[in-house]
């Protein structure tokens, strides 16, 4: 039964999508296929963690109250709806999580789906901080757990069933009322988030400017490259446009194509205008094969040489990131942050 | 404790997303709020699966074998990863599938995650061909299960339990095996696919082109809107740009707004080379809110007046669009196909 017969599928989806102009674009997307297949044991965490970190997922926070009334939350990406009628739908929680023990005997809990200008209230609940409710915007839902404001859908449940599983708990809760609006989505995948709207509309927009820097975070097994300034003293992430001259994704693809990298340029990090110069900056996430650059070198955080790195947007995207990779790179684990699972990946 | 403070992320995050030139963007983006809130009783079946589909996934297909060597397989986003030690994993399987009994009782069975450049295998393991496997590049796995070639990563398992969850078991296995590579995932959500990495692409190219077709396949309840076209006796899509002048997506919204609608844009449905015209054309899916069109009609599947669309291309695209709604807009109930739940959910 195993023809292996040429996927025919494959063939036509192709059909559908490589105009003529998307071909080169298309080769780039789907570079490093060889040099990181890997065939693995389970019982390796961390590339099993990368493994699973492949399927891309929504961003939820997890709520409920305590008995004393105390709202708690944590963000979780491990979410699934289960069933129609009845209504159920599942998360996953770690066992070490401090909330734990809460989530496990709440009577009702609610599942707020986040949209794509709420990174930052994933961040908040995957962190240690104990004022998470000050700072956001919530209410109390009909069965008292607190719904977090301008989400994309909410659904607030009765605990169901509670199934061991492993290292985590599976919370199986039935769906006792709902409310979804049309906003875009947040995602998250390959251990970054995404805005499939927001990304969309930046680079149609960004055509129509003249003063653009198109960069990116290009890294490898943990560490980021860092490329010679101009003046040969400082250092500076690969880009493209500056002085006047507009960047462009494809001017950055050829810099660092005659670094000798093949690089897979991934979702958009950050959009932002440089304080310093004005001008608008797009900056891309990358992943880089394992040749040696011919300028520059790949440096972990502890290696950083801070000092030398000369743009300060620059300076205060590799902070973030960083604190990124730290903290939220997580695509299982998340969760409480109290005492949750939030140790560094890859330092 | 329910301060309603303000939320404190919100600001933060604007700050970062919001250059002056993504503005009137992001608007677009954010329409609709108010219009289709809806707080909802959970029997309400149709609602609920909709608010389900507000939360992305990427895309599986879950394989096995019968006792007799024959593949299974069906296409899945209800996956989820649960545990690192044990390694587990989960995937929601629907009563009535006529699949079921063959995976809740298979010792074993795989999860592979489709790439971007394989939607057309999604919908044929959604389908009810009997040939999904002759038509599929695939091999045996370790332990003898179906494993598709070229997807993001598979995960092949023993079954470790089975839980009942309403109209749907949950499937949790054990991960014996796995391997994963550097594609990108295929996104599934708010009842279409996406490919964030082709998506990026695809936009950024769309400035060295001149001959461009921006174009936008605008729904409401299932109904699609057609506008004149210009010699006012046939019907098109809205869509800006045509006989050697470039279509913009700035137009295009442009465009929808004089029609008195409020559109989200969301997820590309088609990048492709118009055939008859040679122009590259990028259409968007939207979302239209309740008012009514000053030009142009909503139509259902079943009165789409065929014979009046005057442009092939966008005739392909109008019957892969309703295929796809009668299809594969299934959140959560992608299913075996021979028996599963196929029904259509529009019309």
């Amino acid at each position: 039964m195993n023809t292996n017969t040429l996927c025919s599928a494959q063939p036509r989806d192709i059909a559908v999508y490589t105009p003529a102009f998307l071909r080169p674009i298309d080769y780039t997307c789907r570079s490093l296929t060889h040099s990181t297949s890997t065939f693995l044991d389970p019982t390796n965490a961390r590339e099993l963690r990368n493994a699973f970190g492949r399927f891309l997922t929504g961003v939820t926070i997890i709520t409920c109250k305590e008995a004393d009334g105390t709202p708690r939350g944590f963000t979780a990406n491990s979410f699934t709806s289960v069933s129609l009628d009845p209504p159920l739908l599942l998360v996953c929680i770690g066992k070490t999580a401090e909330s734990r023990p809460v989530f496990e005997t709440s009577t009702h809990f609610a599942v707020n789906i986040l949209c794509e200008t709420q990174k930052d209230l994933s961040g908040l609940f995957a962190s240690k901080d104990t004022d998470k409710f000050d700072r956001t915007s919530w209410r109390d839902g009909p069965q008292n757990s607190p719904l977090i404001n301008d989400v994309v859908a909410w659904f607030e449940c009765s605990r169901h069933q509670v199934v061991d599983a492993g290292d985590h708990i599976i919370l199986i809760g039935r769906v006792c009322g709902f409310e979804h609006q049309e906003l875009h989505p947040l995602g998250y995948g390959h251990g970054g988030y995404f805005s499939p709207c927001i990304e969309q509309a930046v680079v149609n927009a960004s055509d129509t400017h003249s003063n653009l820097v198109v960069g990116a975070i290009v890294e490898r097994n943990g560490e980021v490259l860092l490329v010679p300034d101009d003046s040969g003293d400082g250092l500076r992430l690969p880009h493209s446009g500056e002085g006047g001259h507009s960047g462009s994704l494809r001017n950055l693809r050829q810099q660092l194509s005659d670094l000798g990298l093949r690089v897979a340029l991934g979702f958009l990090f950050t959009v932002e205008e440089d304080s310093d110069t004005g001008a608008q900056a797009i900056y891309y996430r990358g992943e880089a094969n394992e040749a040696s650059p011919s300028r520059g070198e790949f440096y972990a955080l502890a290696a950083l040489p801070w000092d030398k790195i000369t743009d300060a947007n620059e300076k205060r995207m590799l902070e973030r990131y960083f604190a990124e990779l730290a903290r939220q790179r997580f695509n299982v684990y998340f969760s409480d942050g109290r005492q949750g699972h939030m140790d560094p990946v890859d330092h």
